[in-house]
Parts: structure tokens; C-alpha cells; sequence
């Protein structure tokens, strides 16, 4: 279903989630006050505005109370993130997403009524920080505070065996969700199916199996 | 297996990085040029050094040579970016991951021999735009092209139904491997289990297969 949002802050976040939300084929109007900014942008999106968001003139002649959905991705100016926010409340915006530069700015932006907050660079230190603590993890899912979901480089130590012969589940309590090799996946994994070390695992279990799996088969997957 | 780690810029990314690498047990050599970011981050790591990274003798004193990986974590100065990582990697250090501010940035990173470009802000921006072109998304994993795992919301009009009533594996060709209700979660979805209107559901599909579902069960799911 097609959507319209607001996209206000062009920098590297707020341009990448305008090129994702044009990918998908939404409608995105999108407001920065810096023209170099706007102009890169205009190659892609079709509504690119310059102007100032905590003007709230500009907002209004541009409609923004006719969008549901507004992104604020303004990130070193706090003042500016948060009274943009205040304005399209006010204006009757249903949801309004603020990227926030530390807690207490996103402590703030909750006070005044915002619907979601999103912290890209505190999330995307803790996604590489967690990827790089292991030597063999390549994306996960947290699913709940025990259970995770890992896409994980296949350890040598299991090279051509079997899942019946690695016993898995009976062995860690973790599961083998899907295997990857090259471009195929394999999502409904057999007990006879063999184990190569360019696979690519995708696995469920809480966090202290996976990990009790991953010591057994030694740091060197 | 204890770590050690240097990471350069103490930014929010880098920050984050840190704390999470501490909380993984890892050493962490930690460095930037701000006090004001030395002294915050101090608290919770044991090595943190005012320095400028582009200062060759300032990381010899530190023994950074020592370290097997690296991450530079600096963004806005390209030019202290490039350096920093150059200069590491004469140093002999294995591993070398830097922030990259657009593909430009990325490609000179990777000419002077960086092992890892890694593009915080873009990757964040897909990672919403993504979540929000879905009214159902909470997190996901890109398995392949083709493939990907997805947690979703049950939809309401799947409330009360079993597995083998709605029978999406005949009908969508995906998989739900997980159903997560409250906080426990079911790692082996039986035909019998019932799905509820607040659970959340681990699917893995093409991007095809899941995208007709989600269409199927309406966007008010
Ligand atoms: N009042 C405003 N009106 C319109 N645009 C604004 C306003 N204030 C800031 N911006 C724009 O928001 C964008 C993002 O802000 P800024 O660069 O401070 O954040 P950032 O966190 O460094 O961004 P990123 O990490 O995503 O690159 C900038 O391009 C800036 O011009
Ligand atoms: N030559 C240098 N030596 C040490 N630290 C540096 C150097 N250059 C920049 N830094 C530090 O790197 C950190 C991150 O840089 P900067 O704020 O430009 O990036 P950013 O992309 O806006 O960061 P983030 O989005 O993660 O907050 C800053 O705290 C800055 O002081
Ligand atoms: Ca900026
Ligand atoms: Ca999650
Ligand atoms: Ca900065
Ligand atoms: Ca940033």
C-alpha cells in the first residue's frame, strides 16, 4: 500500500531512509534547509523543499498537516529536533518518528508527544559491537531478552557432516533454522542434509546455548 | 574469547561501540580528541586517551600496534578519517573496520587497504525505511537477495486459528519457525498451536511470498 511521509533532515540518515521509502513506492516530501542537500536529493525524489522546519509558516504552505507520517532526522541541532516535533503534533500529525542524539534527547522528544523514537547510531554500535564480539556472526534478531535469531558463517569443525550427525538440538537445544550455500537457501533443512564451511547458518536458541555451541566448535569456525 | 579492540572517535557510533564491546567482556583501547567525550565515556571504560588519531606518535605511544583490530569511528573529517586508517594500517594492525560517510568516502577507504567499510547512518535508513513500507515489520534479517526472515506482528485476522487452519507454507510457500507470545517464546510451532492477535511471528519466505501474504491478510493486520 502506497503511503505518504514526511521526511525532515537530509543528512546520511534522513537520505537513506528517502531513497528506501521512494524504493518502496511511497510518496516522500522531503525538507532540509541546506541547498546542496536538497538538490542532491531532488535526482531521486519528486517534493525536495529548502527551508527551515521550526518556521512553522513553511510547514503549512507545504501541507504537512495533510501527511500522516513525519520523520524528523535532525541530529546535532536539539533545539531544531524538538521544536520541529512540537510543531507537527501541534499541526495533528498521527505519527511523528524523531531520531534522538542521546537519551535525553529522547527523553525530551516523549514528553512533548512523540511516537516513536530511533537512535541509528547508538543501535548500529551496538549491531557491530555484538557482530564483531564473535568471530563467526553475520546479522541476528534479538527476539526476546534470551532468545536470538543468528545468521552465522558454518564452523570448520562441521564441515561435511550431517545435521543428524551434529545433533544439534539434542546436543546445544539450539536449532538450525535454514542453511545457506552461495545463493540458495535451504529452508526446511532435513536430518540427512551435509554441513560445508562456506554455508551460511541460520539458527534460533537463547543466547547462552548459541553460545555454548559456538565455544564447543572453538573461536576458529 | 577476550578481545582487544582500539576504536578512534568517541561520536555516538563510537560510543555505543565501545560500551557494547565492554559489555562483551573485550579490552578497549578507546581514543578521541574531545575531553569532553574522554571524560563521559571513562566511567565505564578502563583505557579512554585524549588524542588525535592523525598524530603518528600519539598511537605509537599508545602501543596501538599491539591491538589486532581497529575501528575508526570518525565521520564529519574525511581527511582525519583516511589518515587515521592509513596510518593503522602501516602500523601492521590485521584489522581495520572504518565509518564511512557516503560510497565516495567508502571507496578511498578501501584504496589504502581498510578491511571493513561500514556505513552506520545508510544502513539505519534502509533498516527504518524498511520497517515503516510495512505496518506489521518489527525486524528482519536479509538471508539473500531472494530470501529474508522476518518478525511481524500476527496479523488480527489470523487470531484464533491454528497452524494447520491457515496452512501458509501450502498457500505463501513460507515458513513460520517461531511464534513468540509475551515472553516466551515457541521454537517449534506445532500444527495445533494457535496463533493470537498480540503475538509476534518469525517467518522466513521470499521477499514475494511474504510481501502477498501481508497483502492477503490486509494491512490492518
Ligand atoms: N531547522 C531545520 N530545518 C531543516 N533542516 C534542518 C534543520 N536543522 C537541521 N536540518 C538538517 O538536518 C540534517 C541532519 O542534521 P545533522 O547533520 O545535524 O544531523 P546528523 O545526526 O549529523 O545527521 P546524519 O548522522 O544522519 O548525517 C542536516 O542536513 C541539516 O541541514
Ligand atoms: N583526528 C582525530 N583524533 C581523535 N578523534 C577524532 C579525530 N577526528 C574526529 N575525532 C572524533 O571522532 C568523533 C566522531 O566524529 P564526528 O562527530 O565528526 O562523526 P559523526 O559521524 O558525526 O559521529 P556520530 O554520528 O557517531 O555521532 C568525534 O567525537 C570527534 O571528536
Ligand atoms: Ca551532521
Ligand atoms: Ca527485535
Ligand atoms: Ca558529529
Ligand atoms: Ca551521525
Amino acid at each position: 500500500m502506497k503511503k505518504q511521509f514526511v521526511v525532515i533532515g537530509l543528512g546520511r540518515f534522513g537520505s537513506s531512509l528517502t531513497r528506501t521509502l521512494i524504493e518502496n513506492n511511497h510518496e516522500v516530501l522531503a525538507l532540509d534547509k541546506d541547498i546542496n542537500l536538497v538538490e542532491k536529493m531532488a535526482t531521486i525524489a519528486t517534493h525536495v523543499v529548502q527551508g527551515d522546519s521550526t518556521d512553522e509558516t513553511v510547514l503549512q504552505e507545504l501541507g504537512v498537516h495533510h501527511f500522516n507520517h513525519a520523520v524528523v532526522a535532525i541530529g546535532e541541532n536539539l533545539q531544531a529536533s524538538i521544536l520541529t516535533t512540537l510543531l507537527l503534533k501541534e499541526m495533528g500529525l498521527s505519527k511523528v518518528t524523531a531520531k534522538a542524539t542521546n537519551a535525553t534527547h529522547g527523553k525530551v522528544l516523549m514528553k512533548i508527544g512523540v511516537d516513536q523514537v530511533v537512535y541509528p547510531e547508538r543501535d548500529m554500535g551496538i549491531r557491530l559491537g555484538t557482530q564483531l564480539s564473535s568471530d563467526n556472526l553475520v546479522d541476528y534478531i534479538e527476539l526476546s531478552p534470551h532468545y536470538n535469531v543468528v545468521e552465522m558463517k558454518a564452523p570448520q569443525s562441521m564441515n561435511g557432516r550431517t545435521l543428524a550427525q551434529l545433533d544439534i538440538r539434542a546436543t546445544y537445544g539450539c536449532n538450525i533454522l535454514a542453511i545457506k550455500s552461495g545463493e540458495s537457501v535451504n529452508i526446511s533443512p532435513k536430518a540427512e542434509d551435509v554441513i560445508r564451511t562456506e554455508d551460511i547458518l541460520l539458527m534460533i536458541g537463547s543466547n547462552k546455548e548459541i553460545r555454548h555451541m559456538e565455544d564447543k566448535y572453538g573461536h576458529k569456525w
